[in-house]
Formats: C-alpha cells, structure tokens, sequence
C-alpha cells in the first residue's frame, strides 16, 4: 500500500443499500457480540476466556489460562474491527471500551516487550521453542495490526509504543546473525503486519523483519525439524502435521521458488499478502514473479466459484489443481477473507481488473455467506454443496455444518469477517497518480487527493441488484484526473453516460477499466447501467466435480439452489440449456437481491424401487418442475436444508 | 449349518474355467507367499512378525512382541486357509508347515489355555482390560476358526484340543456369573468362531458362551466405558473411537434391537454371522428377525453394486442409507467376504436365492478385485471411482490405492480372501432334505448325499463367460430328489435341457430357484443356458452419487472404464441411453470373460479456456468416442490409472 493510496481510504463513509446494512450489523451486533463473547458472556457459547487470560497475565486476578494457543489473536482481530469503525465513525463508547483493552494489554506486557498470554501463564520459559505450531508471532502480528488501526483511527501511540516495543524485542530473538534463532512462525501473519507497523511508524527495520520472516521460510536444514528435535520431539497438535508436512505452512519450498497453492489456505493467502508487500515496498522483481505465480494458481486452478479457496478438511488446505468438491469443501471463511487481502495488495502492484474481480466474487459470496443476516451467527465452512442427512453420519463431513454456529471454539472466522467488512471502504477506490480507480461499486463518499487537488467523489449505487451506479464529483476548483471503472468480469457490456452523451462500452482498457479523463467540475455526474443478465456458468472442463454442471450468477452474485424452495433430493433436479429466468424480490434480501426462477426439471427413475437398490428396468422419467435460486450468501437462513450452487445443465431436446 | 449340509460339502473338487485358476493361485501362490510373509521373507514388504511373535511366546527365540494387537490373527487365517486346500487336496508338505505352526501355537499356549503373544510378551498382567480395543477375543477366535477347519481337514486334534483348552479357560473369565467379566470383544469373531467349535466338538457349552457374548452386546452401562475407567482411561489406539462410539463396534444397542447397519462393516458382518448361527441352532426368531432386518438395510440401502459394503474411511464404516460415493468407498476386502459369510449363514434359515445373488455379487466383484491377476498384490479398499491425480493430495482420499499392495502393516485382507477361495466349494451347494440346491454356477464334481443315498454331481461351467453350465447325475442306483436351480436377479431368462426336452423359463419359485424333481439315473444331465445380455444398472433414485449414471453388468460381473481403454478424464465420458454392445475377449481375462465396447460421447466445453476457471460463453461439445469396458475385478492390472463403474447416461436424441 504506498502512502497516496493509504491516504485515498481515510475519509470514506458507506452509505449503500446492500452493504450499508451489513456495516450496521458490525457495528451494532457483530462487534458488541463478539465482546460479550471474548468476556465470556454469551449463554450457551463456548466461553472464549480471552479477555481473562489478559487479566489474569496483568495480575488483575488470580487463575489459569484457557483457549487455543492463539486465543490473544481474537481480541487483537476485536480490537481492529473496532478501530476501523472508530475510523469512520466516533463512538465514544466504543473508544472507551477499546482504550480500556488496550490498557489492559499494555498491563499484561512483559518488562522486555514481550505479550503471549499463553505461554506467560501456561509455558513459561519455553517461549520461541515451538514455533511450528504455537502461533506465537502470529498473535504478535494480530496485536500490531490492531495497533496500528487504532493508532490511524484515534491518533492514541499507547498500543502502537506496546507492539512496536515487542516487535523490537522480536528482532532481538530472530535474525540471521550468531545467537539469534533463525526461525519463522509456523501461521504466517507477522510478515504482513510488520509491513503495516513499518508504515505507521516509518521505521525501516520492520520492512526488513519482514523481509527476514518471508526469506527464511522454507530453507534447508528445516528450522521447524530442528526446533522439534531440540524440545524433545513433543508436539502440540499431535492430530495435525504442523512440523513434518512442511507444505502445510509453506515452508516446503522458499517462497520465491513456490508456485502453486498447497497447504493450509489462510497461511497461504496471509503470506502472500506480505510477499506483495514486501515486493512493493522494495521493488523486488522476484518477489512479484512469485506472487503472480502464486495467484494465478490460486484463481485458475484452486478457487471456487464462490470465492472460496481450500479443497479439504485435512490441514484447511489446498489439494490439487481442478479438485474442487463442492461437498467437502473446506473454504473457509477466514481464507477468502486473506485472499481479498492478497488481492488487495496485487492490485497496487500490478493493475488489473482480475484482482478486483477476485475481491468482489469472494466479498459478496464467500465472505457474507460466513455470517447469518442477523450477523450474530457464523460458518467457518462454506462448501457448495450440502445434504443434511449424511451430515453426523459420513464424517468425511464433520467440518460441514447445515446452520451456522453462535461462537466457536476456534473463533477466528468471526473477527475476520467483522474487521473486514469494518474496512470496507479501503477496497473501494485505489488512487495511483492522477487517477482515481474504482474497483468496487459500493455506495458512499469518499474525500481524496488526486492530481494534487482534494476532490470529492459520491457513489450512488444500486449495483448488487440491478447494476446502477452513478458518480458525482465535487472539487473546489476544476481538476483533471482520470476516473477509471472496473467493468466486471461478469459484465459485457456497460452504458457509460456522462456529459449529456451515452455510449455502450463492452470492453475496457487491457487492464480491463473504463476511462474517464477529463477536467471534472462540480457536480459532474457518471452514470453505469451495467448489463446483469443470468450468467450460466461453467466449470473449466478439467473440474471433474462440476463437470456438466452449471451455476448461475447474476452481477456479483453466484447462486444456488435451496431445499426451501425447491424440495429434497436437489441432485434430481436439472436445467435445460435455455431457459427463461424470472426475476423477483420475494427473497427479502438487502437491497432487493433478486431470486431467480427457471423452468426445469426432476429426473427421476420409475417404477416402484421397493427395496431393491440396484435395477436394470427402469428408466429415467422427467417432470416439470419450477425451480427457484437463491443468492448463495443468503443459505442456511431458513432453517436446515439442503443446498446445491451447481446443477446439472440438461441438453436442449 | 446342519449337520446334512455340512456333510454335503465334503468332497467336493472345483475344475473351473474361471475359478480353478484363482485356487491354484491360492494354493501355488498366494498361501506360499502369505507363509514367507508371515516369516517376513518378502523383500520390500512391511515386517510381520507374527510367526516370530509365537516364537519368543514359546520360548524358542528372544525378542520382543512386533506387529498389531490382532497380529496373531494372520497366522491363524493363514492356518485356516491352509486347512481348506489341505480339505479338497492332500499336500504333504504344506501340512509338515501347518502341523509345525500349531506345535508352535501349542508350544506358546500357557498352562491356563491363554493364547495370544501381545499380551503374553508385551502387556502381562493386563489381559482382558481393554476388550473395546485390543483385539483378545477376536484372536482367539480365529485360532478357533482354523482349528476346526484343520480338524476338519485331517482328523488331527492338536489344535482343536488347544483352542478347546481356551475356550474353557475364556469360559472361566467371562459371564454373568458373579466375579466373572461381564465383557465381549470390541471386534467381533469369537460369536461365530464359538459356534464352529461347538459343531466340531459337540459341547454345547460352546453354543452357549457364543450366545452369552452376543447377549452382552450393548448392554447399559456400557461396559467399554466401564473398562476405560478401570484401567485408568488408557487407550490403545487414542486416533480411533473404538471406546466411546459404540456403533463403531455394534454395541450402542443390543443385538436384537438393531436395524441399521452401523459401524465398522467387518464387525457388523462377522456379528450377524454369528447372530444367524445362533438363532439357526436355537430357533430364536428374534434373533433370526434382527438377522433379516440387519440384512435388509444393508443390501437394499447400504451395498455398492459391486458387494463392497462400508461407505467410509472413518471407522471403516457404514454411513447412512443410500449414502454409496464411489471415490470415497472404503468397500474393504474383508468386509465383503464377512457379507458372504453372513449370506450363507442367512440361506441356511430362510430359503431365499437374493443370499446367494449377494454371494455371487460379492464374490465375482468386490473379492476377487481384493486380489491381483497374479495373486501377490491386494486391495483393502475396492472403490467405484479413481482419479490417480487427487490420491496423495486430497487426503480425503488417504485410504485410497491406486494399486494393489504387497502386504499390508494391518494383513487382514489377503488371508482372508485366501481362506475364502480356499472353501469356495463350500459355497456351491446346499443339501436340505430330498433338494440339492445349486447356489453357484462353478464347475466340478462333488459328492453328497440326498433322499438318503450317495449321488454325485458334475458340473460343467462355462458361466462366467457364456452363461452356460450342464450338470451330470451319478447314482449306484436310481433316485428321486430335487435339483433347485437359483435364477440370478441378473437373469431374464434360461433355457433349460433335460431328458430330452428343453424350455425357457423366466422366473423361478417364490424363492428364487428353479427345481427339477425327478427320478435320477447315472448319466442323466440337465443343460442350462443364462440369457446374459449386458445390463444396463441403475441406482436406486435416493442415492445421489449414482444419480443419472448407469453401470454395466453382465452375468456376474460389474464393469467399469479404464483409463487404460479410454483415456484420461473419465468423468466427460456418456453412455447413450440405448447402445449396441460388442463383446471381445481381448482383455485376456479367465475364462475368456468379455470385454464390452460401445459407442460414447466424449462431453467437453468448447473454446479455449486457457486461465479462465469459470466461464458463461463456453457451450458443451460431444465428440463420437468408442468406451471399452472390463470386469471391475480385473481393474488395476494395468498400471496407475482412472477407473470408475458409474458412467453418466445421456438421452436419446
């Protein structure tokens, strides 16, 4: 992120009829939830213990720890939700209660900087001796991400000095000098966030800590093989393959040298975020040549058609190119979270549309499928297909769940979700010299800095539902910029009308944006019709899972088929290769998000099957069925059912 | 099985052009190389130790206990196995081997009778603590096993004097008599090794203690957790269940009250062995009730098409009805030698020829998959589906082999379908009262005794192949009884020639069979032609993963693609709804057995999709192809590749 696009964010509100209500769920349900969870408040929820394991490391009270290794990482993640809405919005509440947290972690902090509620209390002494598995700067990355949002939203340095005192104190423990322990952390995070601790403080060194953790990854002895010989061989997660399935962490290869997606897809999409970092900040070819490698594997070959990335249970990770159940998927909600990160940071480094098409098809499915329309329940999973009858029985999907769940005991999706979409606004406009980027068509104002000018742009969008958006630009004076418009992936062709004159446009530039250049003047006005027909989507053949398939997509939005609407057994169902699609509010969705409808069919076989469970007399019979999609994010409110994106697509007769 | 029966399978000698190849290989293969596997003489393979184990019990050699808790196992199937080639064919040497291993056995014995080399050598003093999971009875009753089949075989009883020292000695551990452990195995075996004993023996203790463990089965409090707590919570395999997930070994619910088949599939399968014996030797209908409904859920919800049966890995496992996916099968080998174990058990008490089509179907699919053409290497696990790509990466698929293996750390498979093949004749006839039922079509001669005179039978079998089978009559003198002919639920139609006249018959009794009741003189014959065009399966509508698909079976035989015949991506492969097949014997399969050919449609999308994962503007192409289809027990004989059973059935035009 370099320092006029971070500007660009700081002075963005919302105001959205699809996402200004999910912005309002973090605000008042999410975050205030999740603070009664981390204080151990919600009847019926595991109790997270979060906030005590501080008291008790500040000597507030008396008692043990209790949680996951990484349990300090989900009040860094609260405290950074927080700060991003203090960002946008004073509450002084909030702030108060925020301030008191970071009291209170400046209190449990160690005299030489250190703060790891875990192994203050549980494993003294045996800091940095299993960083395979024990997440310890992976917390400490959470904590200096925390900081230095809450530093760029209330100006307040306490948490800043706290982590930056800590990070001091990491360097001090890692490195490749004599007597300095080469090691990394097994969850990859703390490269990013030093990343951000080197941008709100301007101290080179943590660029180059960063550098250090992404260089040292992967190298030969394995440091994760030696650390565990040297602590006796014990392991943490003794279920898990944290040290010896080195792709598990990416530590198989050196970065530079990986080039497929493998492993556990939050370390993947965190560590690449770093490495586009880092590849920016220091302009290192090599580095961008592996992160586009490394990207172009991911949304080629390993991504759902939601948005979601990891193939399997076993390690949340990724499996194979082309392997993408939708049953078993893992997709966790956290990883499409890291990908929009990943995306992010791709963007800056190389301008193209596809990065922000990623961000949007894992934004508006992926990500807001992770949270009920109350947003007080969460899926850590979000597979694309599901059977509730197997589900209990077949383990093969024990990670599945037909409903999502209050809290859980590993709580990392929640936060992420709430400290995502609490930063919305920074993944709306990028602005690189005199050209203001529109990369996602979500409703609000932002003030920004372009061609040296403060200018304000207002978007007004009905995009989710019906691809309508307009801009208008507010300036003290005339300023010639360039307003470039994403034309989505899912869009052929665009109605640009601006300055009394209207053009279709189906194409965009090679990056694939639209631009504007012109001397624009208050009051100037664009206005987009984007064509939002249904998409019929298919599957890269070599997909063996979706083969013959398709899915449905209108603008942002994938589909699906929902057992509420549509009746049990939804493999039965099929549809034909043309069809007319009836578009219809019922849903009740934000913003109107439209249903769709479809004539189909059920196949079925005749004949009474009886108790025979193999049969060579029947044949197949076809009934005419009316079949009824649901955007994908919206399953699983309607109590539980199944759920299917893809359908069988059934050849014209 | 009653005594008549009993004394039917005697003296039978099987010359087949399909099967006498897979008993040479039993006998001249895999029963020499078991025995040099169990002496851990096979290069490359996993040691077993399981010979050396008796060795270090008996005093001969030092060392220590090496192998599984259930090692002792594989030395008594392999005993077992020998025993029934030593029944059908005197072979002196392997009878010095088998008369050396039960000196050892007896040799190892200790004074109170107990048997079992784990607990002798490695835990002393912890006998019987952890039945839930080690394994105890279910070695000692497949010592049992192969002590009255060795009885049996040659008239020597020093086996069957020690394992009835055993048994005695277990009859003095366990029962609901007061001090006594009111226990039963976590796996069962010892049930239905019990009630061979008895039949050898005569003692009817024997029945009654078989009764006694199946009556202890799932009773409250659950006396695994009640163990568990006893010995301090321990647990021999803590990555497993076996302890706290009752169904896992059948004891959730007393045998009686269970109706679905749940659990560990090897376990549920040699459990309602035993359960049939016993309500065949008491004439419990109760039991006999809980037989057929446990019979039921299986073959008509739970059983691939093939006669695997265990839907998943976990467990190795059932999962729920009509859950059947073909690449996650577990589908073990043993698993379907248990069920024919139980089908025959089952066809003793309820005359029915659908026990003897599941015997046929297991057998000619599922078993003798388990084994390579050459019979050195084995599957465990038979699945419907295999993409080599994905097996070592989606780790879903861990339990998944793409080839056959030399020897497995758990060796329960080999020996068991060596055991299995080894008494095939036992399975070709049943004799009760004046009707010899013909339950398989497997050529050879054998002698037996009906309506109270000796007679044998010939028959020669071209069945496997054409269909065709004849059986000649011997008699001193002439005799009236029936000859019961089973119509497999694959045939439509069979001609059948007898003195002279021949006729088409299309459905046999009530019960299955066809029956010819007539005066027998030597000479007479009885000619039977199968109609046995290739069918075309379809799976019941309820089970999803075989929804709109369609697997070929002729005769016997299930068949699948290979990516051997029909290239990779198998999955893009349809089968028009009508096909012409052609039928080649070009896969060099015994007996000549077909290979099928038809034409097919390649489906793909057009266009070029390059790094587009998904995509609206790509229609489905259908390229004319030529699908070649193989028996599915043959597959895996040519390499790494794909395979399924399921092909997609595409509509007429």
């Amino acid at each position: 992120m370099n320092q006029t696009e971070s500007a660009a964010n700081r002075n963005i509100q919302i105001n959205d009829p699809f996402w200004s209500e999910y912005i309002r769920l973090v605000r008042e349900v999410m975050v205030p939830y999740q603070w009664e969870a981390l204080n151990d408040r919600i009847e019926g929820a595991e109790p997270s213990h979060a906030i005590r394991n501080f008291k008790i490391a500040a000597g507030r009270e008396e008692g043990e720890f209790y949680g996951m290794v990484f349990q300090d990482s989900d009040v860094a993640k609260w405290l950074e939700a927080a700060a991003y809405l203090l960002e946008t919005k004073r509450d002084p509440a909030l702030e108060e209660i925020a301030d008191g947290v970071i009291e209170l972690i400046a209190e449990a902090q160690r005299g030489d900087g250190y703060i790891n509620t875990y192994f203050m209390l549980k494993e003294p002494g045996r800091e940095w001796s299993d960083l395979a598995e024990c997440h310890e700067l992976y917390c400490a990355g959470h904590l200096i991400e925390a900081a230095t949002a809450y530093f760029r939203a209330t100006g307040k340095r306490k948490l800043l000095d706290a982590v930056s005192r800590f990070a001091d104190y990491i360097d001090t423990i890692f490195g490749t000098d004599p007597g300095k322990l080469q090691g990394y952390d097994g969850h990859q995070e703390i490269e990013l966030a030093l990343v951000k601790l080197h941008q709100a403080t301007g101290n080179e060194k943590y660029l180059r800590m960063s550098s250090y953790f992404l260089g040292q990854r992967g190298r030969k002895p394995h440091y994760f093989e030696e650390e565990w010989e040297k602590r006796g061989r014990t392991l943490h997660f003794p279920q898990l393959s944290m040290v010896h399935d080195h792709s598990y962490s990416q530590s198989h290869l050196p970065v530079r040298e990986q080039d497929t997606a493998e492993g556990h897809a939050v370390r993947l999409v965190y560590m690449c975020t770093a490495m586009a970092d880092i590849a920016a900040a220091t302009q290192d070819a090599g580095m961008l040549e592996a992160c586009r490698k490394l990207w172009d594997n991911i949304v080629s070959k390993r991504m759902y058609i939601t948005g979601g990335i990891g193939s399997m249970e076993q390690g949340e990770s990724f499996t194979a190119d082309y392997d993408l159940p939708g049953d078993l998927a893992y997709a966790e909600t956290c990883a499409s979270v890291g990908l929009i990160f990943f995306a992010r940071r791709m963007l800056q480094l190389h301008r193209s549309s596809r990065y922000a098409d990623v961000i949007e098809r894992a934004l508006y499915n992926t990500v807001i499928s992770g949270m009920s329309l109350d947003g007080t329940r969460f899926f850590y999973v979000n597979p694309l297909e599901v059977y509730p009858e197997v589900l209990g029985r077949n383990k093969n999907y024990n990670h599945v769940k037909a409903e999502r769940q209050g809290w859980f005991s590993c709580a990392c999706c929640p936060p992420n979700v709430a400290r995502l979409l609490a930063s919305l606004g920074e993944y709306i406009y990028s602005v690189q010299g005199d050209t203001v980027y529109t990369e996602l068509y979500i409703g609000g104002r932002v003030e920004t800095v372009v061609a040296g000018q403060p200018v304000v742009i207002e978007q007004h969008s009905r995009y989710a539902s019906e691809g309508r958006v307009s801009f208008e630009v507010t300036a003290e004076q005339p300023v010639t910029f360039t307003l470039a418009l994403r034309l989505p992936d899912w869009c052929d062709a665009v109605e640009v009308a601006a300055g009394g004159t209207s053009r279709i446009i189906t194409s965009g530039d090679d990056d694939g944006y639209i631009r504007l250049t012109r001397e624009w003047q208050s009051g100037d006005k664009v206005e987009l019709a984007f064509a939002m027909p249904v998409k019929r989507m298919k599957g890269h053949p070599l997909i063996r899972q979706t083969f013959s398939k398709i899915a449905l997509q209108r603008g942002p939005f994938v589909y699906c088929l929902e057992e509420a609407d549509n009746g049990k057994r939804l493999y039965q169902l099929r549809l034909p290769e043309e069809s007319e699609f009836t578009l219809s509010e019922e849903g009740g969705f934000p913003e109107g998000v439209k249903t769709l409808a479809a004539d189909g069919t059920r196949l079925t076989s005749a004949g009474g099957w009886d108790r025979e469970l193999y049969r060579s007399d029947s044949s197949w019979t076809r009934e005419q069925v009316r079949l009824t999609f649901i955007p994908y994010f919206a399953w699983a409110n309607r109590g539980v059912g199944e759920m299917s994106v893809w359908v069988g697509e059934e050849a014209k007769k």
